[in-house]
């Protein structure tokens, strides 16, 4: 892996970047959201190589997005199913969606729709402050050093 | 650019990868979000050479992220910018650093601090259902094709 250096940054972007900022690991990620388990389907869906895609799903595992559960005993087969923080994961993937939709998508419209089972609803994600409820928007936030900032940024 | 294969999908996730995915161009809207506007500070916080900034610069520009506004005629220097599109792709940022903050901080805590002005509160990002407000997990969504589906799957 190349991404070393933002794994190494005191930024929980650069190392959320480090664990899953490959494009196609959001894809497999992606993949999974919708009930994909398999080796044969991601590639199917994805048509990457056997090469790229066994990389992708062990640094996932290695990492803790996904676990194997066998299914087969002979061959040896596994599911690959995410994790709690896979979940977690796979929910910012609406939040990137929703820009997708909004920036990319065109005249032509979302590639994908969302239904939430909770409500019933067609719906897209939104950011919202875990405080007030409110919509969180960059220009509404103001940044400072936490605990776990670089030690040579806290003493400076 | 390596990254045209995902431009051309048929999904919003990898279209905003193609766009901002990789990870200096996030980092350079991160140090946006928090008031850097000069190529020679986004250097100075990253580390990275002139022709990667300039490289990457160039992209977030050519694809409506940043905007150049001259602050200097002679030289001449520009000010990048966000557009409304690039703010709205920072807002993502606070739900990728909440997720980083959450599975990759450990004991020493979140590198960066999130304070509110809205509400005045140290917070964090929440990504919820825009039509019913709750949050929005991936377990509880039901994904089906859109109008800007692949023909081919939408014929099949």
């Amino acid at each position: 892996m190349q991404r070393t250096q933002f794994g190494d940054m005191y930024c929980s972007i650069a190392r959320t970047m480090h664990i899953a900022g490959e494009p196609w690991s959001l894809l497999i990620v992606r993949n999974a959201m919708v009930g994909t388990t398999r080796f044969e389907d991601h590639q199917r869906m994805l048509g990457i190589s056997r090469k790229v895609l066994t990389e992708r799903l062990n640094w996932l595992v290695e990492h803790g997005i996904f676990e194997r559960r066998q299914y087969s005993e002979r061959p040896p087969r596994d599911d690959y199913v995410l994790t709690d923080k896979g979940q977690e994961l796979a929910d910012i993937l609406f939040a990137i969606s929703a820009w997708g939709d909004r920036w990319t998508a065109g005249e032509a419209g979302p590639p994908a729709l969302f239904r939430h089972r909770t409500c019933g609803e067609l719906t897209h994600a939104e950011i919202r402050c875990a405080h007030c409820g409110e919509p969180l928007h960059s220009q509404d936030v103001e940044v400072t050093a936490g605990p776990g900032a670089d030690p040579a940024t806290l003493a400076g």
